[in-house]
């Protein structure tokens, strides 16, 4: 099932080498001012060949909003939005069907589908229905700009070079596009550029971690349990392909520590709003958020599709067979990422800001 | 909102020192041998007071099964299995109202439900309500029997304390209950315990990681997108309190990692199945089961009620106090979370197996 | 699947003959005042035993709220509300398991559960699980409370006897509980009250008709299209068993009629508010309230468990067999599926409330 | 929001006069044959423009299959069709926004979305969606053929015009498109045409029911309660526009019956078939099929674009105003709606069928 959020619907379709790919967001207000060019410039931020740290494949990815938008604003029906396909090189796949490329879903999906998933590019799997996030995140971003939400994300890892620094949105903005890979460590950026280089040089390829920062939160959002924030995003995101990994707030450092070190003290600051005085719960307790700025961080394996010849097997045949993945791949998609990380995070926060419109308490208790 | 699962679904309800704390199961088919026998086993390993590593509370833990099972038989109707509360100190809790517990949901817990939420030992955000994810798993467990689908966790870090190595469930199976901190390699977990038993004489708290595998797993169960296998367990184990990482396969250790060194190649095994030589990707490509041991790690954070003062807020005076959390507290929670995880686990692979056998094409392609 | 509702969620449990019945309502915004004493009320009307139009069997439906409310306040959490068996007779319904009843569902439910399902009284199918509509109905009432939202239903037709007048919800509720039948117009009601007792003379039952009529609903709650106010309110109506038929406003008189007669012309009223001087469309258009009373009406079929012999088939022999359904059962439902309505209606339209705060526009254009 | 079905999900989208209406299909197994001859004869029923008794308006409704199929077969991925829009006359609708038209949509609408939403004809409140239902129930039908399901509705009453025949699937089959209205009985149609050609005359329209007959479906499909198979035809069915009324089996003639004039007996019929001898109850008991045909029927209200003049109000002036509709419009939908209706059951056909086998018991009980 294809369906993600439970008021802010966003249903992704389409194929990689089929018509095109596109959304179906339900859920979305009337009156919100919308168009075209809020989506483009994330999708062109996504749109491979930007760079020698991406593939060389040229899509322009243009999208056409069809439905729920009238005059400029949303009228409350369903927002369908969609980019053609054009320039697919079919061919640059065909072997997939009775040999699987390691670490891609060919082999799994044949038995889930009984070999009738569309082959070609990776058919309903393929990186490009990340494009899908991008344009659903672009149209959340309206609903979540009325309450002054901001995200923001960057690389903070490629192979074995990271950041050590952390980063405000403000301070990410500020320098995110200056660098193909995206860090806002301009000087560690020069360093991952670098390996993803030499992965690319030795026809490999690399994985990294995506960190993304969101501003402006209210405390009081998510719910407990089931629908926890943490619950939503991690739901979302690992509906990406290649992501492998999440953590908020400290993650799995929480695991090396003790209590003691990990609380974030309550204070009231000059304003007099009541803050953390640390923020290792990433801006999230108990499910809800809690004002402070939400963290968290997304693990992406290193590209499956390689030049590197690689044993696999012919299903056909039964014997092994050595694969040398050819066509215009990433050597590193952790670039690209960072757009549908942003969307990602952007359309699950519009999803819980409808909910807590909802659910909201209609009446506070006055006792405290 | 408080249901897991589109098929298999499973709500939780209670609070820590309400009535009790239960779990409403729909979606089982009818049938299915289940009774008591079969839950309060996993219960009893989930329960407080089990060792000095956890919390000296006293908790029964009974599971009452109420509804949808008729002479040892599932009957296709929802099920519901209580465990009524008994021996609450609720006076332990006193402060809370107006004192939040750094680290705790009860500010924006406050702030989310205006201040009518029941304080009482953390109420519907109570690790208690974890007792829930035991039992809904335990009736999952009964139909993933039927495919030899196999769940086993056990913890794989304390704090500074980590097994190097890996465990199949037969031989998590054999030790993890020979020791109270349940982990597997029987070594490190001497270590562990005195990690936990130092942070108890420090009157501190310590995190960790639990490791979980599933054995049986057939290849192709799992939908690419949305409701990707990575996508329904990250929502489960997300909604387990003091969670706050999770990983499949390599997880973060992918983003260190060239494509070369991450790639799990095909081949077939003496018995003609298709396997892979490696593992990285953790039973899953593409959000689909590969026929691999299913693997994943949460981390925990170290247990936020700690008696060590934490300086945090009067929010009726807004005033500055030092809060010295009271009560009987697990110095360490993840020895209790193994259950807890396994239990998650078994949920989300039930609501997978239905999907699968609704979902899965009638018939399959010839040509290869 | 036993869950109505998009975020006013309601899932019922229990049998007939098991340990009870009961409710889990999830998605009630915190801090509404509730207890037992709002539920109560509308249980003893449902309730059997009444009077002779009703079964004689004694059941006293206690309805106790086990989480979700604290000091009288619901505290956002879910809300689960039981009713615990008392004074079954199993034995009225022994030969349920090879002889199905006609009329009930016995034999398909044989075929949909495998035999598995719990046969004594019903077993899931039961009628007594309409006392778990009148509990979420409460609930849901105090949630219409608030926007002064008020519901009446009264008994139109029983058999022949049917009143031709309509009535206010202020008239409903004047009179409607000064007879047994539950019928506004007191002179149709001695009449009905009549048909029932003359079928029950004749070891027969008899069908009716309630109407529902819902006051002080805003313009503008709905949705188009999927989650048009029919389309929920008919989803939940037709989950309550012997319901075979659902209007609204002009209903199934709509199809002899032309449109110049059917015609809701709109004008000012003396208030300056929108109205329409006819209301044949019930007080919806377009799946959206118009601000008009809604007006719906179902029909109940006679109840199946009669004295009179019926021919039916033994299914251990395949042969043919009388079958005269003994216990104590209802020659009419009708009068007791009165708040049953109400309570579908209410929690129904508690779902549209929240869908609105949640999905209501943030700006309204100025140009009108 | 626009989404029907729990498993076989269906979403529409679009406007009357914008790009173009469509609809996403979720939930669809791999394998099955699908291709636009499956839909486009079904879309050409309901298309305007077939004879004097409905709309002049010429709409060409060609579908596309953007996604979700490839080489013949669907793939398992979410199969998007859609139809564009061509020679909409816009100016038609001109005094839409701020005279509404009584019996329309147009001022709840206006409420509910602030204005905001399209208003060029019904925008998405537009009859034209109902082709979604018609594309959908196309797809559906693939599935349901496996299982030798069979769909067949026709026109039963006209005005004042009722067949009081009954017919089988195959009878239906064989004269529905012998007469431009859809009635399977030749007589009554001649009539039921004449009575639409006076309103069209009249500058009037009138209303009618389609009943509609489902023949090969197997005992035990559905859920009891919240997803009996009424519940969910009679969600999908209301969400049709212009819907008032729906009943299954004899529906609101059960009102005026005595228990023992409603019964349907069982026998065994000479194949050894477990039969009842009348189908009262319409082939459903207690939400589940009992292997007898499903028959329901559907009230539609007469068309509200009537060119009669109306009184209504000019909400921009707060004056009473005549409206005369101008435009295309049907005099009576009930002939196009015959295949709508056919393809909501079948969607939702699809849907239980898929439900069933997700939840099926795995194992039969040995005793009877």
């Amino acid at each position: 099932m294809n369906t993600l959020g439970r008021l802010f619907r966003v249903s992704l379709f389409g194929e990689s080498h089929g018509h095109g790919v596109g959304v179906l967001v339900d859920g979305v207000p009337a009156g919100i001012p919308f168009g075209v060019e809020d989506v483009q410039p994330e999708l062109d931020r996504r749109r491979p060949g930007q760079s020698l740290l991406t593939t060389q494949r040229q899509e322009g990815d243009r999208v056409e909003i069809q439905s729920g938008v009238h005059e400029g604003r949303t009228t409350g029906a369903p927002v369908l939005m969609l980019i053609r396909n054009e320039g697919q090189r079919s061919q640059d796949y065909a072997k997939a069907p009775t040999v699987p490329r390691p670490g891609h879903s060919d082999y799994p999906a044949r038995e889930r589908f009984g070999g009738w998933n569309d082959p070609r590019g990776g058919g309903m799997f393929s990186g490009r229905l990340t494009a899908c996030h991008v344009m659903a995140g672009a149209l959340a971003q309206k609903l979540l700009d009325a309450h002054g939400v901001q995200v923001a994300a960057h690389t903070t890892r490629i192979g074995s070079i990271a950041t050590p620094r952390t980063f405000t949105v403000a301070q990410i903005r500020e320098t995110v596009e200056r660098t193909p890979v995206r860090c806002a460590d301009l000087d560690a950026a020069k360093a991952m550029e670098e390996e993803i280089l030499q992965a690319r040089a030795a026809k490999d390829s690399v994985g990294g971690i995506v960190e993304c920062i969101v501003e402006g939160l209210p405390v009081g959002w998510g719910e407990p349990n089931a629908d926890s924030v943490e619950s939503l995003l991690a739901h979302a995101i690992f509906s990406v392909p290649a992501t492998k990994g999440l953590e908020f707030g400290d993650g799995f450092r929480f695991a090396e520590r003790r209590g003691s070190e990990a609380s974030d003290p309550y204070y009231r600051d000059e304003a007099g709003r009541v803050r953390t005085r640390a923020n290792h719960n990433g801006g999230i307790l108990g499910g809800i958020t809690t004002g402070m700025p939400l963290v968290f961080r997304v693990a992406f394996k290193p590209t499956s599709s390689i030049a590197v010849p690689q044993p696999t097997l012919d299903l056909a045949t039964g014997e092994p067979t050595p694969l040398q993945v050819t066509g215009r791949h990433d050597p590193c998609i952790v670039p690209r990422a960072v757009p549908v990380v942003e969307g990602v995070a952007r359309m699950v926060l519009a999803d819980v800001l409808l909910m807590h419109a909802a659910l909201r308490p209609r009446e506070v208790k006055r006792e405290w």
